[in-house]
This record gives structure tokens, sequence and C-alpha cells, in this order.
């Protein structure tokens, strides 16, 4: 690791990452290479000695890039999308070259402070409740992904009940969710060790608009409170995976305050659009939740991984997550003292520094452990990279301003999306629009289901196959729905334009073929 | 996110990260910061309007950098390393700038098929056995930490014997360790639900250099079966975290077998030394487990995180994590068919692309979701980074030859420096060194155990509140030992003789003191 040599070779990687952007919409967006396809082109074991820099890029650019699927690209309108931006990529770069592990507060103070800080940034321009903030009982933590968010959650509301009823009664909780929530909640159960059969899966319906009903769930918790097992966890949705449901948290969240049950909100895609006033309504009553989740990685443009959890009670994350080897113990000069030194007044009487760390050494000796946040204890993992960086250099280089913009032009466009689909009768629009995905499908002549189902399936496979857009698919109450969601940084109107175009070719050709 | 402010910002960014390796000695290793520095350095809350990069520059130099505690830096000795290397900060940046999620196949087939090919070159440089390879049923996948892959497999431990025993015997299933082993396993153990009395943490002592004893283990198996519980889950470790010692993996995987008890062996650390033939023997014995795993980050220069694990059937990781959801399905044209294309006779049947794709997708609606690898249903998150390509990039640029050179340069530099403390008989070396580890301590006037544990314990507070190295500490035996990790890429001869000197100065000024 010479300076020197990292510098040159650095910059010829910057070039050859700009050059990709450069060109990212000379890509098949979707990667149309056949399973196995690199095994052909890679040899079959390492190389004894070293290669350059320019044959492996050259490989990157021969073998790799054909076989990635382009997430930055303008045109990609499937999941939901994960950005990429340029203050996100610097802060990924600062974090990698700092390098270091933060598992506890002495391995870096700096990570875990600017941790705790941006996430206070971040609950601010959210209006989540003081609760949440780190000032209190509570506060924030980057997770990799709200998967790992809902699972350490779950852990600590599981470990509070088993707390008070005893281990034994594991096969007794029960944890409600609905037909909409993302399937890291039934992961996340199978984890912990819920039964299957007591993770409770509300269905939800066209109705209301897919989001989950709060007398389905009084009637379930009900009804398993008089078959003797223990409500404990429920998981609301703001913005589902398949078609931006909102659950709602008020009345949800009277519920779960009277049954004593964990209230977790998982808004992973639609907690970035609450940054705009306009969008907030949609977490009121979150102040009524235990847990918050969104992913600035996916909306916010953070690079992947920065999923922004927040709680109120830290010390049932930490108590169900914690060990303390001797090993890993914070042991310093000022390792492990409390959050806040000792007042200006108290400093005052000391002489030299020496003296003021002996002091800190017994405070330290005082209370080992319970001083400092050390988030090891708030996450799956030991390790943990420098990830407040990039959220840090996201929020003081874009500004609110320019971020509650960024939103609501992709709703905008989003919105007129919709309208030019409302236009074509051969199409209809399937949940009305609210923030940046819309879900469609084409009609098929003849409006029987099946027909509808392979339709709307082929569709999805030719538009994907043409390389000039990718869209993904979900099901909702039986019939195969397209989502079209809009979010990459890059789109801009003329992008929604053609993609609109391509789809509108296919299905004519489709049609016409029937 | 425009290609040309993204080229001219990245070049800062690189220069600001260049610089800060030519200058990494001049900062104090471990961060002199009080706790809650940062909170009284910045803002309250988030800018409305933009700043500008040199602002933000600014604010790492003057208000980050200080909290930092520079894992990088030469004289970091504590715990083990986490390697830089210009190789390992490229891939990072080429991950960074392609950004993509790679739950499934489809997401970026490179992804996955690359992080397939490299594990098994990984494995072939450790001469694992070929049931670990992707070519059987077993495989490779990338974790972010050992924490991660000890958990994986121990839900896939733990499923696979439940799925025979019933859910409700969780209760009785029992985990396997030494009181060495990392407490990663104990945060596992927590969160799959082991009760905690069915942790065995066997003893280990001085006699057998901490290793494991596998009579101990085979006492506390045919006991706990006599008592009706099922013996499930044994770790043993290669390169301790407290002293390097070694478990016997053949005579311990002999036990294992005969019981049907998963093994899993972590060599997180020492790992990268079986890449050395001469080091090769300390995992002899991995044929008998079920799972191996070490991480690339911590000693063979591939940033963090990038934590190897592999596994010998693939079925049982994979049928503990994965969940199905529709609007994840592997939908494409050429998506979620098996990892071998069609051969080349059969594809000179077909006439066109068109007609292939045809093909393919009708092997994909036979068989869906069983034939690519998605690596989500390998780990605990659903998203994941492109985390191969700085491995790969590690492998290529350096070449093996390197690499064993440089693993066989530390531990040479550990030999020197434990050299160093037996010509000093003030001090003690406590385990032999056989890795990059030195533990040792120093012996105080009147050899009382008291007075042993304070003069070390303010002998680490001393030397690292000095600024000039880092070293971290251990308990053994009740002895409160010190520890000499080498292992950071730019560690020299020099700033081993100089460490040496710092500890024999503050030891003199410790001892002259009492």
């Amino acid at each position: 690791m010479d300076a020197e040599q990292l510098r040159e070779n650095a910059h010829k990687m910057v070039d050859f990452i700009a050059d990709y952007y450069k060109n990212i919409e000379t890509f098949p967006v979707l990667s149309q290479v056949e399973p196995g396809y690199l095994h052909k082109l890679l040899p079959d074991s390492a190389p004894t000695h070293p290669e350059s820099l320019q044959d492996v890029l050259d490989d990157v650019q021969a073998k790799i890039l054909p076989g990635v699927t382009h997430w930055q690209s303008p045109d990609f309108f499937a999941y939901y999308p994960s950005n990429s931006s340029i203050a996100g990529f610097l802060g990924e770069m600062l974090s990698a070259g700092i390098n270091m592990v933060g598992f506890s507060w002495i391995t870096s103070p700096a990570a875990t402070e600017l941790e705790m800080i941006v996430l206070d940034w971040l609950a601010g321009i959210l209006k989540l409740p003081d609760e949440f903030l780190s000032t209190g009982h509570g506060g924030g933590v980057i997770q990799g992904t709200a998967s790992e968010a809902v699972l350490v959650v779950l852990l600590a509301a599981r470990d509070k009940v088993l707390r008070k009823v005893g281990k034994d009664s594991l096969g007794k909780l029960v944890v409600y969710s609905s037909d909409q929530t993302h399937s890291a909640l039934q992961k996340a159960c199978q984890i912990v060790g819920i039964h299957p059969e007591n993770c409770r899966v509300l269905k939800s319906d066209t109705h209301c608009d897919y989001a989950l009903s709060s007398e389905s769930v009084n009637e379930a918790i009900s009804s398993d409170i008089e078959a003797g097992l223990i409500p404990m966890f429920l998981c609301a949705t703001v913005g589902t995976t398949s078609s931006t449901a909102v659950d709602p948290l008020l009345s949800l969240g009277k519920i779960t305050k009277r049954y004593g049950i964990w209230l977790h909100v998982d808004a992973a895609y639609a907690g970035s659009a609450c940054i705009c006033p306009e969008y907030r309504h949609y977490i009121d009553g979150v102040e009524e939740a235990d847990s918050f989740n969104m992913n600035a990685h996916k909306w916010l443009l953070t690079n992947f991984d920065c999923s922004a959890l927040w709680v109120k009670d830290r010390s049932a994350l930490i108590q169900a997550l914690s060990t303390n080897p001797e090993f890993l113990k914070n042991k310093s000069p000022v390792g492990a003292v409390k959050m806040s030194p000792p007042d200006d007044v108290l400093l005052r009487k000391f002489v030299d520094i020496a003296a003021i760390y002996s002091y800190l050494r017994s405070l330290f000796q005082a209370s080992q452990g319970n001083m400092v946040v050390d988030y090891k204890d708030w996450q799956i993992p030991l390790g943990r990279r420098f990830r407040s960086l990039k959220l840090w250099m996201v929020l003081r280089l874009y500004g609110l301003d320019n971020l509650q913009s960024y939103i609501r032009n992709h709703i905008a466009l989003a919105k007129h999306f919709e309208e030019l689909i409302a236009q074509d009768p051969r199409f209809e629009v399937v949940t009305p629009c609210k923030f940046s995905l819309v879900c469609f499908r084409l009609l098929p002549p003849h409006k029987d289901d099946n027909s509808a189902y392979k339709i709307n399936h082929d569709l999805l496979d030719a538009v994907n196959s043409t390389g000039k857009i990718f869209i993904s698919h979900t099901v909702l109450s039986g019939k195969y729905i397209l989502r079209f969601a809009v979010g990459a940084p890059l789109t801009e109107e003329r992008h929604i334009v053609s993609a609109w175009k391509v789809l509108q070719d296919v299905a004519s050709a489709l049609l016409s073929s029937l």
C-alpha cells in the first residue's frame, strides 16, 4: 500500500468508472448473458504471478460488464432503485480508504459518533419523535439492509417478552403482518425461531388498496390471546414492495400499545419520500412505533448499503445482541467512559491531561461498558464499516432542499408515466401511484384471467430481453402485475417517454400475434 | 450523477486518500479524543443548502481524522489486523461505482458467478477438499463477517436437525466450543434460540496451549446424550482470538462424524496463513468439517468486509435461509435456468438467439428457482454488494507468490518481536508464537497475581496513550496478557523495533515508579 502507487492506480480507476457512467446508456439494462457464461471466460485457478491493472480493467470491460444488470442506468425501472451518487460514491471511497473496523467506540470514536449524529440529523429531517434520538433512551444505527433491521428488532422484542414469560414460551409468541409485508419478516421469523403457525399473515385486498386492516389485526390478536398465545410483534409497512401500500400506523399503534406488542415500521423504500412535508403524513402514527426503518441506499442517493434504523428503547436491542469478551473490552485511557466528558468546572480542577485521564479512568472502572455506544451490540455482525461517512456527505453535499427536489422529480415522472398508461385503453393502472412506483398491466383482448396472466408475463419477458429497459413484476389478488419503479438518479423525462414507447411497441407486436 | 463531475470530484478524493496514507505515521494510532467530542464540533441538524466538497474534506481532516483509530497505520498491533491494499481499495471503488444489489442471479449474473469462481480459486489455494467447491453440492459465499458466517451455518445445522426431531426439540439442542472460541458463537446461539444452559463452553488451559481437548468434547457429548439432549454443532477454531490456539480438527472431526454433529471451522484470522504450504497443516482435518470460514479482510489484503465461507451441503443453508416472494423471482428470458447452459450440440440445433431463449425458458418453466445460485438464500440480508470484485483483484494484481511472501514476512516480524521480548528478563512470552501474534506480559517485581494484573493493565494504558503504537489485551487463565498482532500492510522491521522500544521505555518508567 504505497501512497503514490495508490494515487496512480486509483486515478485510473476513477476514469474507468466515470467512463462507465458516460456510456451507461449503451449497455443492455438487464444483462443478457446465459447462466454459467463467466466460468467459460475465466481461468480455473488464481494466478501465481501478478497481473497488470490494465489487464484486469480490460477483463472488467469485456467479461464482467456484459454480466452486469445496470442498476444505475436511467432505464432501470425494476424492483426498487438502489441509488448511487457522487457524494455517496465519495463517501464509500473514503470509508474504504480509512478501512477501519468500528465494532466498538474505541476502534474509531469518529465512526460511532458520526453515525449517532447523522442519524439524529436524518431523524430531524423525517420529523421522527424525540424518543428515537440518541439523546434519550433510543437512537439510530446503520444496518446493512432492511432485512437485518427487522431481524434485530424482532430479536429485541422476542427477548424482552421471553425475559418475562420464560424461554420455554418461544412456541407461543405470535408475529403479525400482512400478505404484502416484505419476505424479510418471514426470514427473520425463521431465524429467531418463531413457529411458522404463529406467523399471522393477514390478508389484504384491493378494497383497502392492499393496506393492512386494523380490524383484522384486532381480531387475530383477540383470538390468539384466547388460545393462550402471546402476541409479540407487528410489522407495519409504509410503501409495500409490490404496490407501495401504506399500513395505517395510527390505528395499528393504538392496538399494539394496548397489548404491549412491539410495533416496527418498515418504510425501506417510501421513507425517503417523507423528507418532503407533503408526504410526511404517510408516517403519521410513527410516534406509536417502537422502531422505524428506511433505506437511504434505495432512494436517498446513498450508495448501498445504508439502512437507517431507529429504536426507542436501545437497551432492548443491546440486551438481545451483546456479548462482552475480554479481548473486545473498551480498554484505553478514555475508552468506555460516559458519553459526555466531565463538565468544564470539574475539568478545571485538574492541572494536566494525565490527571484528567486518571479521573476518566476512575469513572471507567466504575461503569465499564455502559457509557459509550458500542454498535456491535446493535447489530448481527461484530465488525462494521464507516458507513455514516457517505450519508453525512450526501446530506452535506446536496442539502435538504435538493434532496426534496430529487424525490419530487421522481414522483412527478412516475405520475407522468401513469398518465401515459391511462391514455392507452389497451392498458390499465392497477393501483393509484402514491410515490414513484406505477403498477399496471396489459388487458388481453378476451378478458379472462389466464390470458391476462400470460400476456403480461410474455410482455415482461419480451420487454426485458430488448435490453432497452428493465422492469419487474408482482402478483396482486392473483393478477400478474407489471411494476415500473422510477428512482434511478439519471432518469429524466425522456427516459420515461422512451420506456413507454418500448412497452407500447412490444405490446402491439404481442397483441397482433394472438 | 454526472460523469464529468464524478470524475473531477473523485480525483480530488483519490488525492485526499493518497495523502492520508503518505502521512499516516504522523497520527496517534489510537484516537485520543474523549467521548462525545464530535457532537461539539458538528451542527445539530443537516444543512438546507449544499456545501462544497472542499468544506467537507476540511472537516474530515480537522474533525473526523482525530477521532479515527488508524487501523492501516504500520504501528497498529491491536486485535487482529484489517488489511487495506491498493487492489482491495480499487475493488471497493469499482463495486461502489457499479452499485448493484446482487440478491439473485439475474440482478447481476457477473456478481454471482465471479463470487463462485473466486471462492473456488481461494479454496484451491487453501487446498480445501473438492466437496467445498461450487461444482459439487457445496460452494463458497462471501459473508460480511465471521459472525455472520457462524450464524448461517448454525441455522443450517439447527434446521437440519429440527426437520428430523421436530421444532419443539429446540430446547434439547447442544452446541460445543471451547472457552477460547470467539464470542460470535455465543451471539449466534442467542439469536437462533439455543438455550444458554445447552452451550458447552469447554475449558482449555495452558497444558494444551489453549486448544480444545477432544477428550473433553467426547465426555460432554456422552453425558448430554445420556441426559436426553441432542448434540448438534461444534465450532472449532484455527487461530483463536486470544492466543492463536489451534483446535485439533482431525480428532474433533472423527467425533462429530460419529455423532452426526455439524463441524464448523473458524479460521477467520489464521486461515490466510494456510495459503503457504508450510502452514497448511494447521487445517489438516478440514476434510471432516461441514463448513470452513476465513476472513480475507483480516490478513489477505482485501478491504473489509470479505469473510469467505464454504459449506459442503449448500442445500442445508438454502433450506434454512430461503424465502421466495413473487416480486423477487428470477424472471427474465434467461433467469433461473440451470447453471450450465445446454451443450454446444444442442445449441447448434437452434437457428437464432430467440429460439435459444425459448428453449431456456422452457427449462425455466420446469424448474424455477433451483438452477442458478441465488446468494440471498446463503445469507442473512437480502441485498448484497459486489464484494467478489475486490477479492478477484487482490488475487490477480498480487498473485499467489506475493501473497505468500506477504504472510511469511509478517510471521518473521512477529518472531523477531518474540525474540526481542525473550532477551529482556523483565518480560515473558506467554504462549509460543505460531502465526503473527505475540502474547506476552511484564513480570512485576513481586511476582504476585494482583500486581501482575495491575502492572500490565497500566502498561497497556500508558503505551496506548502515547499514540505511538496501539496494542490490545486478553485474559488467559486469569492472567492479564498483552497482545501484539503484526499484520498491517505497511508494517516493516523498523516499526517492530520502535514498538519494542516504546514498550521497554514505558515499562521502565512504570517499574521505577513502584
